[in-house]
C-alpha cells in the first residue's frame, strides 16, 4: 500500500503488529471505546522493605525472565551509566531474548552491541539510535525490526497497550528509602525526569537505581514512592558532564548562526509573534542558536512568550528570568543551567511526556505551540523531513519530539543547510520520512526559505520580511546544481526498522542498505 | 458469615457486588494478575476548543445519560457551590438514575435530598454523610445501598475498576483556557486538589467548573490539561469561609484540650518519638489541639518530625516554618493559613489520594506513619472504632482517612470522651465498625488510657509516663456506671449502607433503624 506520506508500506511486516498505514496527521484516532492500559495492581504493606543490595538482586526480585520488555530513560544522555550496567548484569544472570525499549539511545550505548550479538537483547523500540549501535541495528538481522517512535508516540503506545514494559529501571539522581525520586539533587542531577515519570507509572515493576540514597521522605517528589518497587544503591549512576553533549553545544559555526538568524526573522514575521505566544526550539545547533536572535527581537518589539516547552536549554532559563517567557515546561533538561533553574525557579515546571506530546490524550502542550523550530538531516519537495537516517541509509538520529511538535504547532519551521559537504539536503524525496510534510510549514536553508504551498497565509505574512523566499523546488534545484543529484541507495528487501507515526500508524520503513 | 471484625455479614446484598467479608487488615490482596483500570482513550487535537458556555452545555457535551456515575470533590467543604448547582442542572435536563460518588458530602449537600426523592439520584458512594442527607439516606430506600469507603479505599475501588466514574465535575479555583487547574489561586482557593487529582485521572470525562478563568498556561499545574475535556466559567464556585468549618474550629473546650494533652503525652512516651518521626493528626477538635501540646514537647525534647501528612491544618504549617516538621504532604487543606503555605512554601507538597492512602499501590504515605491521632464517635472493648453512625444508628460522619492511617501507622491513637452527654462512648460493641480494632493501638479518654493488649510493647513504654493506664474493660465499666448500659437499637433487616474496608471487603453493614 501507499500511505498518506506517499511511502510504500508492506501489508505485513514480520514480527510487527498488524500494519496500518499513515493516513494523515490527525486521521487515526483512538479505537472507539478503548481504555488506557494499566500497570499491574500491587500492594506494598507497612513494614516491607524496598532496599536491595545489588542490581542482580533487583533483577531477581523483579522476576525478570526471558522474553520480557525492559525500559530505561535517557535524561543522562551520554553521561548515563545505568543502562549498560543493568544489561551487563542481566547478561551475567543468563537471561535472554529481551526487548529493550528505552526512551532513547545515545552514543554511550554502543557498549550494548555485544548483548544484541549474544541474544540477551533481540529487539529494540526507541526514539533514537546513534553511532555504532545505529549502524549495527541497521545492518544486522534482529528477531523483530526496531520500532522508532516519537516521544509522544511512545507514551501513546504505552497507554494504548501496544508497548508493555515489564520492568523499568530508573536512574535516580536522588531517591529516598521508600522510592521517592527527583532529578534535581545529587552529583548526577539531570533535571527533569519527564520520560521516567511515564515509565514509572506504566511499567509493571519499577527499579530505582541511585547513588544518592536519602532519608524518607524526599522533597520535592517527581516520581512518587507508590510507583517504585525496589531501590538499589550503587556507587555512581552517571557523569553530569555527559548530559550536555553533542547537538547541544553552543555553536559558533557561521552557517548555523545564519540559519538561526533567518529562523528568528521567520518567527517575527510569520504572523504569530504576539504577546503571549508559545514556542519550542529543537535541540540542534542552529535551533538552539535561534533563541539568541529571538531574544533580541523580543526585547526590541517588547513581546513576551506565555510559555516555552520541549527539552529546555539554558538560554530559555535566561529568558524566563528576564520575564521574556512566563513559564517553562521541561520534559528534559539539557544543561547544568537548566537543572539549576528547574530546582530553584517555581515558574520552571517539570512535566511528563504525555503532558508534552502524547497525541491521544485530552491535549498535550505541543497542541498550543505557535512556533516550533526544528532541525533536519534532509527535507524534500513535499516538505517531508528526515532526521533518522544518513545518506547511506544508516540510522543515526532521533525522532524525539520532532513529529509531535510539528503536528501541534501553528507554524513549524525546519532549519537545514542546503548541502552538507557536497550532499544536497533538499531533495525530491527524503530517504526516510520521519515527520510528514503536511505538518511542516516553512523550510529555512542557508540559501533560501520555502513556505509550504498549503500555507499561503504564512507566505503572505512573510512577503515584506526581507527573507529570501523561494519555491521548495528552487531550493532543490539549487542543491542538485551544487551537489549533484544523489544516486538512489541500494537497499535489500529486509525491513530493519519501522518509523511509527505518533498515532501508531506506519509512516515509513527502513530497509537494510546494501553497503 | 461472621467477618474478621466479628460482624455478621450477609452472603448476598442486593444491588452490591459479590460480598467478600473483611478478613484482616492486610489479608485481602489485589487479585493475581489484575491491572489498573484506565479511563477512556480520547484525543483532543490542535485547535479544538474546550470552553463551553454553561453547565448545561457541559452536561450535553459529556454525553451524560441515565444510569451513569458522576463524581465531585469536597475540598471546598461547606463552602462548595458546585455539586448542588450541577445536580440541579442535571435535573433540569431530565436525566435520571444517576449514582453520585463524590469524595465526600458535607452539610451543604442537604440540598440534594429532593433529587434523591425525584429519582435524579438513586444511589450514593462516598466517604462521609452528614446532617439531613445522612439521615435521609439512612432512613429511606434507595436503588442500591450507600457504599462508604475510606479515602484510600475510594482510590483503590477506582483503580481496581469497581468504581467507574463516567463524568467528574471539578470545581477549579483557577483554570486556564486549556484546562490546567490549581487550588491555590483565586477567591475560592481551597489549597490541595488531592481528591480531584484522582478523579481527573480516572474519570472518562472531566468537566472543570471555574470562576477564575485565566490565560494558558497556568503555573503551577495541579491537574493537567490533558485530563480535562471541558471548561465552564461560572460566577462563583464556592465560599472560602465555608472551607474551615465544623470539626476544624480551634477548640477551647476543656475536655478536648485535656484529651489533646493526654494524646501528646502518649506520643512522647510510646516509643516512636524520635528525630525524624512521621505523624498525622485527624481533623477533630481534640486531635487538632494535640498539635499544640505536641509542639511544646518537640521544642522541649529537641525532636523534629521528618514529615506530617493528612488533611493539613494551619498549626502544622507553623511547625513547618519553625523547622519542627521537615515537609508536609497535603491531600486537603483545612484553612486559609494552610492554603497560603501550600502556595508559598516549597516544602509543603501537594499530593494525591493514592499517594496518601491507597492500600493497593506500592506504598502510600500512611504506611510510613509512626503516629496518627484520630477521633471516634464510639469505641469498644475490641478497640473497634465507629465514626460513621450516631447513637440512633443514623449516618452522620465520615470514614475519611481514618481506616487508612490506622492501618498504616506504627501507633494509632484514638481520642474520645468517655461519655457524650449521658451516653457511654466505650462500649461492648460499637454500633458500626468503621475502623477495625486490630489496627488501633491506644484509646485515650478523659478518664483513662487503654492500650490494645496485642501491643504489650507500647504498654511497657507507657508504664512510667504518668498516664492513667487502664484496661479497656475498665473504661467500659466506668462509662456504663456513669451513663448506664445503652439498650440495643431496634433495626430493620434492610441494609441501607455498606462500610467497605479499604481493601474492598465488607467491614460492616448499616441497617435502617426503626425510629
Amino acid at each position: 500500500m501507499i500511505n498518506a506520506a506517499g511511502r510504500e508500506i508492506p501489508a505485513d511486516i514480520q514480527g510487527y503488529k498488524q500494519v496500518k498505514g499513515y493516513a494523515g496527521a490527525f486521521a487515526t484516532q483512538p479505537p472507539a471505546g478503548a481504555r488506557k492500559a494499566g500497570a499491574k495492581l500491587k500492594a506494598v504493606y507497612p513494614g516491607e522493605n524496598k532496599l536491595l543490595n545489588s542490581i542482580e538482586e533487583a533483577i531477581e526480585a523483579a522476576g525478570l525472565r526471558d522474553g520480557m520488555t525492559i525500559s530505561f530513560h535517557h535524561h543522562f544522555r551520554n553521561g548515563d551509566y545505568v543502562m549498560n550496567a543493568v544489561i551487563a548484569a542481566i547478561a551475567r544472570k543468563g537471561i535472554k531474548g529481551l526487548t529493550l525499549a528505552p526512551s532513547s539511545f545515545l552514543d554511550t550505548n554502543d557498549e550494548l552491541i555485544p548483548f544484541f550479538q549474544q541474544g540477551v537483547l533481540i529487539a529494540a523500540e526507541t526514539s533514537g539510535l546513534r553511532n555504532k549501535l545505529g549502524h549495527f541495528l541497521t545492518t544486522n538481522h534482529m528477531a523483530r525490526p526496531t520500532i522508532l517512535r516519537s516521544h509522544g508516540g511512545r507514551v501513546r503506545a504505552m497507554e494504548s497497550g501496544e508497548l508493555k514494559i515489564d520492568v523499568a529501571f530508573i536512574g535516580a539522581p536522588v531517591c529516598d528509602t521508600y522510592g521517592n525520586i527527583n532529578g534535581v539533587h545529587g552529583s548526577a542531577a539531570c533535571g527533569s525526569m519527564g520520560y521516567a515519570m511515564v515509565d514509572s507509572r506504566m511499567a509493571d515493576t519499577v527499579v530505582a537505581i541511585t547513588d544518592n540514597l536519602v532519608e524518607h521522605p524526599l522533597c520535592p517528589v517527581s516520581i512518587p514512592q507508590y510507583q517504585v518497587d525496589y531501590i538499589v544503591k550503587v556507587d555512581c549512576i552517571g557523569d553530569p558532564k555527559g548530559i550536555s553533549t553533542g547537538a547541544l553545544r553552543v555553536t559558533s559555526n557561521p552557517r548555523d548562526l545564519h540559519l538561526a538568524k533567518l529562523a528568528a526573522r521567520v518567527i517575527e514575521h510569520a504572523g504569530y509573534f504576539k504577546e503571549g505566544f508559545g514556542m519550542q526550539l529543537g535541540a540542534g545547533a542552529a535551533t538552539v542558536a535561534a533563541g539568541k536572535y529571538l531574544r533580541e527581537v523580543m526585547l526590541r518589539e517588547q513581546v513576551a512568550a506565555n510559555f516555552a516547552i520541549g527539552g529546555i536549554v539554558g538560554s530559555f532559563c535566561d529568558l524566563l528570568d528576564e520575564g521574556l517567557i512566563k513559564t517553562l515546561f521541561d520534559v528534559q533538561s539539557f544543561d547544568a543551567r537548566t537543572i539549576q533553574s528547574l530546582r530553584d525557579n517555581p515558574r520552571h515546571q517539570e512535566y511528563d511526556c504525555t503532558f508534552y506530546a502524547n497525541p491521544w490524550n485530552k491535549g498535550p502542550m505541543v497542541n498550543k505551540l505557535d512556533y516550533v523550530v526544528l532541525g533536519a538531516t534532509e527535507v524534500d519537495i513535499h516538505f517531508n523531513v528526515n532526521v533518522m537516517t544518513d545518506s547511506n541509509g544508516i540510522m543515526m538520529g532521533a525522532l524525539g519530539g520532532h513529529p509531535d511538535a510539528s503536528a501541534g504547532a501553528k507554524c513549524t519551521i525546519i532549519c537545514a543547510p542546503l548541502l552538507r559537504g557536497r550532499l544536497p539536503m533538499v531533495t525530491d524525496a527524503v530517504q526516510t520520512v520521519s515527520t510528514p510534510g503536511e505538518t511542516v510549514d516553512i523550510i529555512v536553508t542557508d540559501r533560501g526559505v520555502a513556505v509550504n504551498p498549503k500555507r499561503q497565509d504564512l507566505r503572505e505574512n512573510l512577503k515584506h520580511s526581507g527573507l529570501p523566499l523561494m519555491a521548495i523546488e528552487e531550493l532543490r534545484d539549487m542543491a542538485y546544481e551544487l551537489g549533484g543529484k544523489p544516486a538512489p541507495l541500494k537497499l535489500s528487501d529486509e525491513i530493519v526498522a519501522i518509523v511509527e507515526y505518533r498515532d501508531g500508524t506506519v509512516l515509513d520503513v527502513i530497509r537494510r542498505p546494501i553497503l
